[in-house]
Parts: C-alpha cells; sequence; structure tokens
C-alpha cells in the first residue's frame, strides 16, 4: 500500500467546468462508441474546421528546412519543362520565401530554446501588429515595446504568469466578470489568492457598469482584501458580448482610480461577426498611465490553432515594484527563464497571425477567402443555434455574437434540478457537449449553459431538432 | 507616474542561474556585435547540432497533411517516369507513411486542443518505450500505465506539476541533491516550499551516501519540515555522473522507509558515452510500493530538441490523497486541464522520440548514423575540454562523462574572489559562457563552473587554448 500523504490543498479542490465531469462523461461516452459532439470547448479543428493553407505550408517549410531549397527546385523543374509536373501542386513561391525569411531571422528554426521571452523579431512583430490595429500613427498613443512582449504557451500560460506575479497570499484579491472563464477563478485558487466577483449585467447585454465594480471592490476591501487587478473579458467569454468605448473607458477610470492593474483577455479579437468591431483596452489607453496587462492568443480567431499553444502578454506602463529594485519586466522574465522558453512553434504561429500575407502576394486570395469562408460559418452557426433557442421553453439568449460561444440563460427547469443537470443530460442524450453555467458563475438561482458554435453545418442541423425535442420534454418534465 | 505595487515575494527573488546575470551580460554582448558562445544552457542545436533528418520530415508533413498526397504522387511520378525528377531527393516513403499514420491516430493533427494529459496514443508509445528499456517482459515488473503519463511542455512543466501537487506551504519540504539544476531550488521556492538539501559527494565521483540523505532528513524534521519528496537527477545534471543501481536502491530504500516521493530526472537517459548504461529508477524499483515520478524530455539526449517542448512524467504507485476521494492521478489531470493541454508538435516529437525507425525501415541507416556521429561528437568534445582542464592550474574534474555538462573545482581562485567572477570573466575575455557552480549549489568554500559540451569542434579548439591562457593568468593574478 502506498502511503496516505497530503496534497497542495489548493490544487485539491480546484475547479475547471470546460474539462469537468460533464466534458470527463463525454470522453466515457466517446470511448464507448457513441458520437459526442464537443462543444464544452473553443477547439475548432476538432470540430472539422480547416487550417488556414498558408499558416501550414510555412510552418510545414520551417520543421524541415532543407525543404526551402527542395521546394524551389520543383518550382525552377516547372519553369524548365512546364510538363515536368503536371497536375503537381507545388508550395506557392511566397510561402517558400516566407519560409526562408524565418529561418533567416531564426537560424536554430524550431529546435533550440529561445530567449526566455520569446525570440526577438516575433516580439517585435506582435508590436507592429498592435500598433497598426490601435493606428498609434494617427492618434498619437505610445507604440508597443517589444521587450514588453512575452511569448507564452497559449494565453493561459500569460494570465497564470501575471497572476502569479500579482497573488502573494489569500489576501490578495483579483476581481473577475462573473460570469468568467474558469481559468481565472482556477488560477487564483490555485495561487491562494481571493476571487473578487464583479456581476455583469445580463438583461443589459452583459454590460460592465461602474456601480457593480464599485461595489464589488468596496466589499472586498471591507474584508481586508489587496484588491490587485481587474480582469475583463473582450469580446466576452462565455457571455460572446463586446465592450462599447465607454465601458473599456469606465474600466481604466475605475483602476485609475483604484490603483488597479487592467488585465484584458482578448483573444476573441478576431471573432467578430456582421458589422461588429474590436477596440483594444490599449487604444482607450493612449497615454494614460494605467498598468495594462492584455493578452492574445493563436488558438481563437479564425485560425482557430489550439493545439500550437500560442499566444502572448502586452504590457503597458509596468507598476513600480515595491521594496525591490528589480522592475516588473525584469521579474516576469525571471519568472518565465525558469521554465526556459515557451514552445518555439507557437512563437512561429503568433509570427504568422501577426504578420499574414499581404494584397499583391501569390497567397493573399486564397487566404483571404479561408478566412472570410470561415468567419461566414461561424455567424451562420450562431444564428442557426439562436433560432433553434427561440422554439426552446424558456430559452433567452442575450448579448450580440462575439467570440465562439452562446450563453443562454435557462429560464424554466424542473423543480430541484440545475444547469449541471440539464447539460449531463442533454449529453446523453443527443451527444452534445456543453458546459453548465454554474462552472462560469452567474447570479444565484438563475442557470445558463455555454456552447461553442462550431459543429460543421451538417451535424448542426442534425443534432437541433433533436436538442429542441430533448429540452421542452425536459424542461417540462 | 505609475503606482508601486506589492509583488509575490516568492517570485521577485526567484534565482535562475542558468539564464541569470551570466547568460544576460553575453546576450547584451550579442548584440553589441562580440561573439559568445552559449555553454551556459544544454541547447544543441544553438551551437550547430543538426536535428535527426527523420523526425523533421515527419513534423513538416503532419503540419500540412496535403502533403503526404502529393508527397505519395512525387513517388508515383518517379516510378512512372524515373527521369521526371532526377536529382530531386524525395522524402523517403517510411517518413509519408508515418506521418500518415500519426494523422490517421490523431486526425486534428497539430491544430486542436488534445486531452489535458496529451493524445492517448502517444502515452501509449511512451508505456511501450518504458516496458521495453526496463524489460518488463523478462524481470516481471509491471508494465507502465498510459493513464499515468502526462505529456508536458518540457520535463520543466512536469516538474512544476508535480512539485505543485506536494507543495502546500513552507513546511512542506523536497530534498534536492546539492549541486542540483535551479529548476528545483526556483520552483520550490516560487511555490514557498523548503528546499532541503541534501550533498553530492565530489570526490568519489559525485556519488549520493545514505547517510548524507539521513542526515539531510533528519535535519529538516528537527526544524519541523515535513518531507515530502525526494529529488535524484540521473544522469547527473550539472555534474555528467551516472548513478550505479546500487544508489538507486538505496534512494527507492530510503524513501520506502521514510514515506517519500521520488522526483527521477532522468531526462539525459540518453546522453551516455562510451560503455555506460542507463538503468531507470522504474527499473530498479520493480514491483516495490514506493511513488515514483519520472520524468523525461525531447530536449536532450541525441536528438536535443529543446524548442518543441517535449517531456513527460510517468507516476508509479500514487500514493491515496488525504482527506480527499480524488485520487492522485485524477488531482494531477484536473491541475494539467486548467492550461487545457501541452503543445501538440511536443506530443508528436515525444512519439517520434520514443517511436524510431526500426531496422529494415528505409530511414533507419540514416536515423542510425546521425545518432551514432551526434554521440561520438559530444564524447570527443567533452573529452578535448577535459583535457584542456589538465592544463588550467587548480582545476579538477571528478565524475564519468555524463548528460551534456562537466561541472569542474576551480580549486584556485584570487582572494576575495568566487565563481561568479570567474565566469563573468572568463566570458568578457573569450566569449564563452557558462555558469557559476553556486547558481547550482555547492560544498561552502568550494568553487565551481559547469560548461555544456555542445559547441562545435572547430569552435571549441579555436577557443580552449585562450581559455587555459585566460585561466592561469586569471586564477595566478
Amino acid at each position: 500500500m502506498s502511503p496516505t500523504m497530503k496534497l497542495n490543498p489548493n490544487v485539491i479542490d480546484l475547479e475547471y467546468a470546460v474539462r469537468g465531469p460533464i466534458p470527463q462523461r463525454a470522453a466515457e461516452m466517446a470511448r464507448e462508441g457513441v458520437r459526442t459532439i464537443p462543444c464544452n470547448i473553443g477547439n475548432p479543428q476538432a470540430l472539422g474546421q480547416k487550417p488556414l493553407t498558408f499558416f501550414r505550408q510555412v510552418l510545414s517549410l520551417v520543421e524541415e528546412p532543407d525543404r526551402v531549397r527542395r521546394e524551389r527546385a520543383l518550382h525552377a523543374l516547372r519553369a524548365e519543362n512546364p510538363a515536368a509536373l503536371a497536375g503537381h501542386d507545388l508550395v506557392p513561391a511566397d510561402a517558400i520565401d516566407y519560409a526562408a525569411e524565418i529561418l533567416d531571422k531564426l537560424p536554430t528554426g524550431t529546435g533550440a530554446y529561445t530567449e526566455s521571452n520569446g525570440p526577438r523579431f516575433v516580439r517585435e512583430a506582435v508590436a507592429r501588429f498592435i500598433d497598426a490595429r490601435d493606428d498609434v500613427a494617427t492618434t498619437g498613443a505610445p507604440a508597443s515595446d517589444p521587450d514588453a512582449i512575452f511569448l507564452t504557451n497559449g494565453a493561459s500560460e500569460a494570465v497564470r504568469h501575471g497572476l502569479d506575479l500579482l497573488i502573494g497570499d489569500k489576501r490578495d484579491g483579483i476581481m473577475i466578470p462573473i460570469p468568467q472563464y474558469p481559468l481565472y477563478s482556477a488560477t487564483i485558487h490555485k495561487l491562494g489568492g481571493t476571487q473578487v466577483d464583479y456581476y455583469l449585467s445580463e438583461e443589459d447585454d452583459w454590460a460592465m457598469t461602474r456601480e457593480a465594480m464599485e461595489t464589488s471592490l468596496a466589499g472586498a476591501q471591507a474584508k481586508g482584501i489587496d484588491v490587485k487587478a481587474i480582469v475583463v473579458i473582450n469580446p466576452g467569454n462565455p457571455t460572446g458580448s463586446i465592450l462599447p468605448d465607454e465601458s473599456i473607458r469606465e474600466v481604466i477610470d475605475f483602476a485609475e482610480k483604484h490603483s488597479l492593474v487592467i488585465m484584458a483577455d482578448e483573444v476573441y479579437q478576431e471573432n467578430l461577426y456582421g458589422d461588429a468591431t474590436f477596440t483594444s483596452f490599449a487604444r482607450v489607453l493612449g497615454n494614460r498611465d494605467v498598468t495594462l496587462l492584455s493578452f492574445h492568443s493563436t488558438s481563437k480567431g479564425f485560425y482557430g490553432e489550439c493545439g500550437k499553444r500560442g499566444g502572448y502578454v502586452e504590457v503597458r506602463n509596468p507598476p513600480k515594484v515595491e521594496g525591490s529594485d528589480v522592475g516588473f519586466i525584469d521579474i516576469l522574465l525571471k519568472l518565465a527563464s525558469v521554465n526556459l522558453c515557451s514552445n518555439v512553434v507557437g512563437h512561429l504561429m503568433t509570427y504568422l497571425m501577426v504578420n499574414r500575407p499581404k494584397e499583391g502576394d501569390e497567397s493573399h486570395a486564397l487566404f483571404t477567402s479561408e478566412r472570410d469562408a470561415i468567419i461566414e460559418a461561424l455567424e451562420t452557426k450562431a444564428n442557426r443555434i439562436r433560432e433553434a433557442f427561440a422554439q426552446m421553453d424558456g430559452m433567452e439568449c442575450y448579448g450580440r455574437t462575439g467570440a465562439m460561444y452562446l450563453f443562454p440563460r435557462i429560464g424554466k427547469l424542473p423543480a430541484g434540478t440545475g444547469d449541471f443537470d440539464y447539460c449531463m443530460a442533454l449529453l446523453e442524450k443527443t451527444g452534445l457537449c456543453t458546459v453548465n453555467g454554474s462552472g462560469f458563475g452567474q447570479v444565484d438561482g438563475t442557470h445558463h449553459l455555454r456552447i461553442a458554435f462550431l459543429p460543421p453545418t451538417d451535424l448542426l442541423e442534425e443534432v437541433l431538432p433533436r436538442w429542441i425535442e430533448f429540452h421542452n420534454r425536459y424542461v417540462n418534465g
């Protein structure tokens, strides 16, 4: 018999619903041969979304550098003798040039550890991307600093680094929206800090209000909590809502007044549909001196390259560190250095995300059409699910469509049951794996679920009628 | 002015010498255009080591799945008309088949999140690798369990997960060898636990002794520390020493007697030279019921794929968890799930590491010759550096050659200086970046440095005479 051992209590009772009991039951069903539809998580390629051709062509070349030479030789062969390779697709010349350029900037390719914060040429490209996105040339806002950018294994690791710096013990509080993505609650709990909830206004399309923020902060301070930061997820996860510029300004005012760090989770900044536009916290911040950590990822957007685990955090206005001569950025660098560096393919995927084929490039047309098709399909699927909700008794879905999720309120449930029971029953009956609202936090007494609107259209058309049928039977049962 | 902020004290004073002030100075020199030789870290491809051709061919194909079809078409074209592609190298058919098999087992390729512990087919392959390595078919030891294997972003993350489970607060102690790899000291410190040192016997080729372990444990217990685990690094880092089977048995006896978890860092298990052989902790453990976490990585060995951040931990005999119905493995899985999964290219690199071209395969001969050339070159370079030590006044290097490092004792230094000063001066004078012994821990009053024996031979031949000259001048200066 192995001995009994006392483990870290903050790890034992960790909760992480997007990979919790419902997805675990789905995995069990899948092993038993039942078809399940994994909508518990924003994992587009697991539901058949194709990667962008150009991205993969470049990454494939970088992985085997000798191919740059060989693919160029095939182009030369075709140029010499057009019939020689008739019917064979060659890798486009611009993808080959792009890969050669990466290997020129990073001669060790994917094989060596890089700097702890990632290769500088990638951080420079990220900075240029941010500056272009936020129009710094015209707004006069400060340019992004490549040395304040840290490339990480997905945005998750970046968030963990940020929280790791801010949380010393349980008196340190972090404000998070309710509902929230459970990476925040789980990481705060694991690090032994205190989660300070502020509530979004569902009926007002999940808006943030100054009043909710002030109430939350005052409540925490009354309990002796030293609130360090406020987390904002925009576009929202799980809500899909998109913050208006005034709300962003309100958060900045609030953070400035109370000396809080803003942690802006902006990983869904390219998951916009219809006429929606994205405004970054950095853009609204401009020249104001409030500490901002903003997070981005290669896992979302139209690319959905989740397996690459690419991501970054950009720091603006790092705070002075109490009792230390070492700066915030240097401490973050030291923390990152303990694991040497994040994965290099993730770095390069990040580079591609911020440095795409340009107009006039050979690959531009295909890239653009693939991108547009993905975004259009996502919007169509979200709309189809919303239409289904309209046929479900008591189901209401607030907020416009953003990110990859819908988060409807289940207004009617059998007495004594909650959204966990509903989602588990939905899984058992239809194979559809969603996550119950309680996994994200919600106003007491309300019930929700989060669904990622990712399944292929035919699968969706097949499962939606079964969901409607299940729903109306279950809630009235 | 940004406000002053109190940060996590355990992060502020983190120390991590392999990326500390000396490597930082090297980076500064490199930016100023000075040639530096990064021997501070085991990063073979940064010093010109080539990746194994087969590994990269497969990874390149998996990255762009359509190439499986295209490369087969090129083979067909050549078969039809041998002159059509004269002079062009095609990807070997076995690499194409291998990639196709991976894509068959993991249809989402590198694009989707996988299970939190990594794709099952990779964990199964790791289990088979462990069983073959340890001859379980003949020894009767228990087979490795794929569900007790966790794929991680390098072994670093696996070590962090293990320590995260074991360390609740500063009364929780972890025994680590001195000298040690600073991942351990830094992570224990960051998690707020207590580092409990046990000393290796330098003159006895860095052997572990039962007495040193017992003394260390008793000392910690006398201070009220609850010692949870003992870390063993074999082959040693920074020492390069290789543990005899008796020492491994001694550690197991010790851990059993005191109910400790063994954390066996076995990432250098394929960095063996001459007639050295590797025995795993799992093999010596056999059927004994002691908790073992063993770590492995794609970053070391002859492959040196550091940028991939592939690694794993295998758990044997997980302990019962005090006060919890949830098992150790399930808690580890929950912890891993908060970051969704580690990077998929790292998973696949791990798969390749444990599942290589077999005798009879088309790629076997090239693979074997590349492997042998790398291992031979490493041994030759280690020997050349040892020869140089013999010409350095007071320099003594104990232990046989293992891992990627030599850790000589600097027996003579100018009064009032230490190994940090020596290594910094060596860097300034020769461009050679090493790490001072104090970064790993050492007996008080002794001085060492760690050098990774990785530079290309011509560079080494150029720098060694300059090092000898520097040394004899510096220590007698």
